[in-house]
C-alpha cells in the first residue's frame, strides 16, 4: 500500500513517463542470468530520474514512506548489487548519461552516474586523456565507482576508487552532499570519495562524479607466454613484478580458458597452445617498450615458458591480445546446454595465488566439474569460472562447495573474499568471515547513521 | 580531577615507567616552533604504550572517565594536529617502533605506527622495495596515515593512502580492529582504510599498519630548468604531465626560495639562477631515462627556458636535486631574527596554479612581506612561507590576511585548503569554506558514530 502510495507521489513530481510498471521492465531489472545471486523479489516500479535534484526528490518520498531504494546501473553485476530483494523503487540512471564537464589541462573529466565507460573513452580519445579502469564493456560510471570496479588495466593504474576526484551523492534522505572540489590531492577531512566508492549503493545514490585521467600511452607492446604449470607462471608473474618492469596489464588465464578460445575457432583463425598463459602489456617509450619485452622474455625462460611471443604495432597488439578479450565469450560458447555458469572472484598475496588456483582447480576437476581461470595476476585477483547443470541432483551443491572452499581459503591465506566484484547478496557471510564482526559492526554503524531505516539497496552487503 | 583519576589508573595498567608527567616532557608534547596552530593547553601525562593492547586499555580507562586522547607521533605536523587544547592524555607512539613482518614477495610490510619512514625504507633497501611517500624526514608511519602525507614523489607514485593495505586501529571506546586482510585490492565492504586515513586521529587511534611498497627504480634522471615566470614554468609542468612522461617527481621553487638557497651558500659551492626552477625525476629503463629528459628539454625550450640542465649518475643527481632538499632549511637560515614563520598549503586544479601563485605572492609583497613558493607542480599542490615579528604591529595580520586569503581564492578555484598538511586546528573554518555545512555534516556525523563523547584528538579538523 505505502510502496504504491510511493510510486504515486513519485509519478505526480517527476512526470508519468519516468515511471514504468510493465512487467516486462520489472522483470528485467530484477533478474540477470550472469548474476551467481538472483531473488524472487522483484521492483514494484522502475524509475527514470535525469537530475540529481530528481534523485533526490525521490530519496524524499522513499523515506517518507519507508520504501527500499536500489539504484541500477548497466546491470553487469555479477553479484546481485542491483536486484531488489525487499521489492521497493528500482532508480534506473540510464537516462543520466551526460558528460558535464571537460577539463583536458586539468587531466579530469565531471561526468553523471549513468555515463558508460567505454563511450566516455570514446568521447575523449582526441585529447590523449582516458579512464583506465576497464570492467565489464557495458557497465556505467555510477556501479563502477558503487562496486570499486577494476579489470585488467588495475596491474598499471590501479582500481577505479584512485580516479575518483569528488562525488555528488544523494543521502537516504534526500539530502545532496559534494564530497570534494576539484583538487588532484588533498588532506582535508574525511575521505567522503572511499566510503562512497565500493558501498554498493547502500549508503548514499552516487548521481555524478569527476574523475582523474591518465594520459593514453603512446608505445605499447604486448606479449604472451605459456607456461607448463600455474606455479610457474605464476612465479614468473611475480618476478616481472617485482623487477619493476612497466606492466600495464598482467594476466594469467590457465589451460582450460585457452583451451575454450580454441574451442571457439581460435583467434583470427589462430589456434592457442592449451597451457597456462601469461598475457601482458607494456607502455613507454620506443625504446623502453623494446627493452621491456625482452627484459620480460628472460625473465620467462628463467621460468621455464614453453612459448614467448612479443608484437608492438597495434594491429599485431590487437590479434595477441584478443585471446584475453575473448576468455569470457569463448567460456560462454563452451557453456554446456541447460547448464548455469557461477563465476567468483577472489583475492591474496600475491605469494599464495598459485596455490590456490592449483587447490580450486584440483578440488572442482574433482567432483567432475567443467571450471576455468583467469587472472588479474598481478593483483593476486583471480576469477574461478564454474557450471552446473541444475537439474542434476548434487551438481549445484558441488560448485557451492568449490566456491565456498576457495573463499574460506583465500581468507586463510590473508586475501579477500572479492577483488572486483563486490558483496552483493551472495557473499555477505563470507564478508564477516574475512574481517570479523568487530570491523564489519563499524562498517554497519556507518550504514546506520547515514541511511537509519536501511533503505538504500537493502540486502547488500549485511544484513541489519 | 577525573583527569587525574584516569592517569592513576593507566599507571596501574601499564606501569610507572609508561607514564609521565614532567612538565618538560608535557612542553614538548604541547608546542611546536615549527606549527603554525599552537595552544596554551598542555596534556595532563604522557603515555608511551608498547602494543595495541596497551593503547586499548588507555582508551577504554579516558572513555570511562570521559579524558581527551591525543595520539602523537613525531611531532612533525605543521597544522598542530598533535596538541592538546583540551589537555587530557598525550599517547606518544615512540615504543611502537617495531616492524612486525616483513614480505617481499607479496610487496608489503607490517609495522607499528611508531616507526619512521626513513629508518623503514633504509632496513628493507636491501630487498629492492621501498615505500615512496616522503614528508618530513622526521614523521612516524601512524601520523602519515593520520593526514594522508604526501611529498615530492606524490607525483609518480601516489599519496599515503595508496599505500595502506590494511590498518589496526584502536576506536575511542577500546575497541580493536583491523580494516582489512592482505589483498593488494578488494570490492569487499566499506573502504575503512582509506576513512581513518587522513581522519587525523579524531575517529581512532592507529597502532600497526600493513603497507604496500613499491620497487626502487633502477634508473633515475633528474633535470633543472630555470624560467622568466611562474606562468612559464607551470605551463611547461602542465604540457610535461599531459604528454605522459614517466616523472617520478615534478617540483616548483620560485626566485625567492632559489635565492635563499643563494644566500645560504648554494648547493655544494654552486650558485643557482634565481628564477622560477622546475625540478623533474624521471624513472624508467637506461634507454628511456635518455629520451624522457630529451623530450622534457624540448617542452621546457618551447616555454622559454632559460637554462635547462639534465645528470644520470647517482653523484650527480643527489648533487642537482639537493637544492630542493634544502630548501626548507635554506629558508629557515634566512628567517629574520626573532621573525616567525608561517607555512600552509593549498591544491588547485592544475590549469590553475600560476595565478595562484602570483595572486599569492603579489599580496605578500604589497605587505612587505618575505614570502617564498614551493610547489609539487604536477598535483596543483604548492606550499607558501612567510614571516612575521610578532612585536611588529600589524605584521601577523598582514601574514593572516595572505594565508586566508590564499585559501579563499582556492576554493573558488575549486581546490582544496590543504593538499598534504591536513586540518588540525587553524583550517578548521577552512573546511567548512571549501565543502559546505552538508558534506562536514556528514563527517561530523561519522565522528559521532565512532566517537560519540569526541574524545579522539578534539579540537581538530572540526568542532562539536
Amino acid at each position: 500500500m505505502k510502496y504504491r502510495q510511493a510510486v504515486d507521489e513519485i509519478r505526480r513530481e517527476l512526470g508519468d513517463e519516468a515511471v514504468s510498471t510493465d512487467p516486462d521492465d520489472l522483470e528485467y531489472h530484477g533478474y540477470s542470468e550472469f548474476s551467481t545471486s538472483n531473488t524472487d523479489e522483484r521492483p514494484i516500479a522502475i524509475v527514470r530520474p535525469e537530475s540529481t535534484e530528481q534523485v533526490s526528490a525521490i530519496a524524499k518520498i522513499c523515506t517518507k514512506y519507508r520504501v527500499p531504494m536500489t539504484p541500477f546501473g548497466s546491470k553487469s553485476s555479477v553479484e546481485g548489487s542491483f536486484s531488489s530483494p525487499f521489492s521497493g523503487i528500482c532508480i534506473d540512471m540510464c537516462e543520466m548519461n551526460k558528460i558535464v564537464e571537460f577539463h583536458p589541462q586539468d587531466m579530469d573529466i565531471v561526468v553523471q552516474a549513468g555515463v558508460n565507460w567505454m563511450v566516455l573513452n570514446e568521447e575523449i580519445k582526441d585529447s590523449g586523456l582516458f579512464l583506465p579502469p576497464d570492467p565489464g564493456p557495458t557497465a556505467f560510471i555510477g556501479g563502477m565507482v558503487a562496486t570499486n570496479c577494476s579489470g585488467t588495466n588495475a596491474m598499471g593504474y590501479g582500481t577505479m576508487k584512485d580516479y575518483v576526484v569528488n562525488l555528488t551523492v544523494v543521502l537516504a534522505d534526500g539530502t545532496i552532499i559534494k564530497t570534494r572540489q576539484r583538487p588532484r590531492k588533498t588532506s582535508a577531512g574525511y575521505n567522503l570519495n572511499s566510503l562512497f566508492t565500493g558501498s554498493e549503493g547502500t549508503l548514499g545514490i552516487i548521481t555524478q562524479a569527476t574523475l582523474k585521467l591518465a594520459v593514453l600511452p603512446t608505445n605499447l607492446s604486448v606479449a604472451t607466454a605459456a607456461f607448463g604449470s600455474i606455479h610457474a607462471a605464476a612465479a614468473a608473474a611475480s618476478t616481472m613484478v617485482r623487477s619493476g618492469l612497466p606492466l600495464i596489464a598482467l594476466e594469467l588465464m590457465d589451460e582450460e580458458q585457452m583451451r575454450s578460445i580454441n574451442k571457439n575457432g581460435g583467434t583470427e583463425g589462430r589456434m592457442w597452445d592449451e597451457n597456462p598463459t601469461l598475457f601482458l602489456k607494456f607502455s613507454g617509450t620506443v625504446n623502453s617498450v623494446k627493452d621491456s619485452a625482452k627484459e620480460a622474455q628472460a625473465i620467462c625462460r628463467k621460468h621455464g615458458s614453453r612459448t614467448f611471443e612479443s608484437v608492438s604495432g597495434q594491429k599485431e597488439i590487437d590479434s595477441l591480445w584478443s585471446a584475453r578479450k575473448r576468455a569470457l565469450f569463448a567460456v560462454f560458447a563452451a557453456k554446456p546446454k541447460d547448464s548455469v555458469f557461477w563465476a567468483t572472484d577472489v583475492a591474496v598475496p600475491i605469494s599464495r595465488m598459485a596455490d590456490l588456483i592449483e587447490e580450486s582447480r584440483a578440488r572442482a576437476a574433482g567432483y567432475g566439474i567443467w571450471n576455468g581461470v583467469i587472472g588479474h595476476a598481478g593483483d593476486g585477483n583471480f576469477h574461478q569460472a564454474l557450471f552446473y547443470h541444475p537439474d542434476k541432483a548434487g551438481d549445484k551443491e558441488k560448485v557451492k562447495d568449490c566456491v565456498d572452499t576457495m573463499i574460506e581459503r583465500a581468507v586463510e591465506m590473508e586475501g579477500t573474499v572479492t577483488g572486483e566484484h563486490g558483496i552483493g547478496i551472495g557473499k555477505k557471510e563470507c564478508l564477516v568471515k574475512e574481517l570479523g564482526l568487530p570491523t564489519v559492526g563499524v562498517m554497519k554503524a556507518l550504514k546506520d547513521t547515514l541511511d537509519p531505516h536501511w533503505l538504500l539497496n537493502p540486502g547488500k552487503v549485511f544484513d541489519e
